[in-house]
């Protein structure tokens, strides 16, 4: 698919981010249309030829393709409450849960208009760079018929129908980014008690998030046939080799709680009676809502 | 270093691990010496032409280089307490904590043995592969004097002089692998909430934890200079990031423990007055010695 630079494009939200796309989408080359509460954030991207909607209705109305970047999505209600947009196709790239873009989804589909969830993956000056990855969910007609345009962002992604499935990958993914950056922590911390510095052990761990990374497609299957035959080690080796990372740790002074979690959760399912099973029998005890502790 | 076959080894521990490292001695053309407290277990070896040591002295008398794996400390000291082992190194791969290794270290000084300690980051049957990582740490020459033989095992590393790194390195990396995991069960069990399979999210989370884990090295360098710009995102935002994590966990009935206790770190820091700065700020919280919560 050609990049066609002829599209019209709107962006509503001129914050730090709308800023960023509406700015990414002129330098492409697209006509851009722009409307903020505040106006004056206009101001640079007007003298770099956009046109400024005098009002979010006429916006709206400007062209096939309009991209919505607020706080949140009380502002996007606000916003967009009173309007009736169903000439354009909606992507609101705000940030916010899968249950606030599934209604989001329901009133646009309520006034005749065509409704795409995002989330950006990225800072604002990452934009119209690969590393700027968009994620978008919805119907994906929609999705195709501006996928051309939207790659001027970044590394655009459709995951699905389900309009909240962008904000569930969003979030999902930064557990991923937390856990890692909070497991090295505590390596790092660790280490630090023995005179390692944090640049002698990084590249270790990074190594080790590598490699446990490259397991996890092969950890899915058996989560999704619901079978975990112990191929590489027993959940109870893991346990084993926990109490051993809560016992250096709090030796060492190092916060424990990482730790204890793990185990927490590892005792959770070898007390359910799983602990000759693998690592990922464990999903068990995530998907289960539990008293809160 | 070409790698010397002719030196004779002795395997002093003959569990599911010991077997898999004598057996990949034998392979390679080495004079291996066994000795195991249960001596039947040794038979599969024998008859691979290994050599049993009537007594643990004897086994101790047959070579310069002497691998330990048994069960845990308490075992090693338990079949070498009564020993005088001043003809051999020790390299002593049972797992145990940093605390264990320096003791064992201490004690082997005590004798006038020469003792690295080690840590195996692999299972038996990757024992003899590029796959089975083996860490050591004591005094350099004499990795340096056993390197090319111990290379015949895996892929070994030397840490340091010190000989409770090895332990430290292992639970450190073993913390990575279960950060990783538990947050790609967080993510695998968020998305099945909406329909999505397990094999389907499982590439975006690899890819995800392989780009962060890039970030290590450059965040490892902050946390030297004991300085923490945020020159990407601050840690503000993410924690208000974070209560979404939360909130999606909570609403879709997945355990919200892990998303809690990466929000609890986050306020802590930020109580502490560091919320403008960047993640690896963190690492005081971690260094810090709390009351147990
Ligand atoms: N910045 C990042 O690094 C980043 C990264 C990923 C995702 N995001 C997401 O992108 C979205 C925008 O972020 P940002 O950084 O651009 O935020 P920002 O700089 O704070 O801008 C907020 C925007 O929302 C508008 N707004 C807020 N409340 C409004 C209301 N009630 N009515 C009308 N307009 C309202 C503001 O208008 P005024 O100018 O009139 O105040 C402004 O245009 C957020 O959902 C954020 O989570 C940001
Ligand atoms: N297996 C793995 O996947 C793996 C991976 C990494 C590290 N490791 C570590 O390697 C070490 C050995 O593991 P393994 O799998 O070989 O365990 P194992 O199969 O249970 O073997 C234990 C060994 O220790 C001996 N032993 C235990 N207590 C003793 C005592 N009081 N006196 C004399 N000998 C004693 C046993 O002798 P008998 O035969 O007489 O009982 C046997 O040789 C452990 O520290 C383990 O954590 C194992």
């Amino acid at each position: 698919m050609g990049n066609n630079t002829d599209i019209p494009v709107t962006v509503i939200g001129l914050g730090l981010m709308g800023q960023a796309l509406a700015g990414t989408f002129l330098k492409a080359g697209h006509p851009v249309t722009v409307w903020n509460r505040t106006a004056s954030k206009a101001d640079p991207l007007l003298d770099a030829g956009a046109r400024l909607a005098p009002t979010i209705g006429d916006a709206l109305e400007s062209g096939p393709l309009t991209i919505v970047c607020l706080t949140d999505y009380q502002a996007v209600r606000e916003v967009l409450d009173t309007t009736e947009p169903d000439g354009t196709t909606l992507v609101n790239l705000t940030s916010g849960s899968s249950a606030q873009a599934r209604e989001a989804a329901r009133w646009a589909e309520g006034r005749g208009a065509r409704y795409l969830d995002g989330a950006i993956m990225a800072v604002p000056p990452a934009i119209g760079t690969d590393e700027a990855v968009i994620l978008h969910s919805g119907p994906r007609p929609d999705f195709e018929a501006h996928e051309s345009a939207l790659r001027t962002l970044g590394t655009v992604t459709y995951l699905g129908e389900d309009p909240g499935l962008a904000s569930l990958y969003d979030v999902a993914g930064l557990a991923m980014m937390w856990g890692v950056l909070n497991a090295w922590l505590q390596g790092t911390a660790l280490l630090g008690t023995a005179g390692v510095d944090a640049a002698t052990y990084a590249p270790f761990a990074r190594q080790i998030a590598a490699v446990v990374a490259g397991w996890l497609p092969g950890y899915a299957e058996q989560i999704d046939r619901g079978s975990y035959p112990a191929e590489v080690s027993a959940l109870e080796t893991d346990a084993r080799a926990m109490a051993h990372l809560v016992e250096e740790s709090e030796a060492a002074g190092v916060d424990a709680g990482l730790p204890k979690l793990f185990r927490a959760m590892a005792d959770r399912a070898i007390a359910a009676g799983h602990g000759a099973e693998q690592y990922p029998v464990l999903i068990d005890e995530f998907r289960i809502p539990r008293i809160p502790r």
